[in-house]
């Protein structure tokens, strides 16, 4: 029969169906919550957010558009699009550098950083609140390494994490 | 002064921001991928087909709209959004029932039975993949317990997690 050359689906047991369900509606309604704070208390979306913050941790406030991208894991399409609108609102300037030709630079604008600046204590409360100081230290750690756990894993499988723009090569 | 009534902002300690950091690229770029995989193998949202399942498991294969809402943890304007949505698919077929006002009811039709018989095993096996199978079964209890506390705070904060829809009240 055909069927035995197609593998049986690998069905959830009822603790990995537990888990699971928790894991997704907790982390959709966290993401949404702080998506509202952010949007609602700065501004901007969650994305941008993250953006400006590591264009902030910067020494000069810029980075390679490929760079930018590996440090926040977005897709090409996804961070030109957000880089696009940064530019649009002035807080962030693409800039070309003639004796580079490794690709463009994302800088952060003084516009950009004061927008951070106004945002940052109020998204990092919420963060703290709803995330940190439901767990314990323990759980915080637990949480990094399953983190880490499933971007390896996803990365191992090929999908798209943020790999290199812009290359010549 | 002002500003003495104003608390500090409670900044991340490095371990908690390399945590923080780490689950939201992993939860964004996870999401993400199982979106693409039920769009691409299945035509639907995520949050469709979590709707299918939840009325799937009922013995009579319907809900009313806010045990609808409680048991997937959805807001009610999400909820209406995505049932109106489904009964335009013909998967879900809206009901009032005469004898309880409490509100409509949600059914699963054959149709949308049939879509989720075709679905499921695609979407488990991509949950197992890059989830499960990533994580000792130690830390898949781990993250249902992180999970849940976050779940619980949110609930204690006020955030809309799928209360009661529809009472007369």
């Amino acid at each position: 029969m055909a069927e035995t050359a197609t593998r049986a689906p690998r069905w959830l047991s009822d603790d990995e169906q537990r888990a699971w369900r928790a894991y997704l509606q907790a982390t959709r309604l966290l993401a949404e919550h702080l998506e509202a704070q952010l949007q609602r208390d700065s501004g901007m979306p969650h994305a941008y957010y993250e953006i400006l913050v590591t264009l902030s941790e910067t020494p000069e406030r810029r980075l390679r558009m490929s760079e930018l991208a590996e440090r926040t894991r977005s897709s090409r399409s996804r961070l030109s699009h957000a880089v696009a609108r940064l530019e649009e609102a002035g807080w962030v300037q693409r800039a070309n550098c003639a004796e580079d030709r490794r690709g463009a630079f994302a800088e952060l604008t003084d516009d950009g950083f004061a927008a951070l600046v106004e945002a940052a204590p109020g998204h990092v409360e919420a963060v703290r609140t709803h995330l940190i100081d439901q767990l314990t230290p323990e759980q915080v750690s637990q949480l990094q390494a399953i983190s880490e756990a499933v971007l390896a894993g996803l990365e191992r499988a090929g999908v798209d994490t943020g790999c290199p723009m812009g290359s010549n090569s």
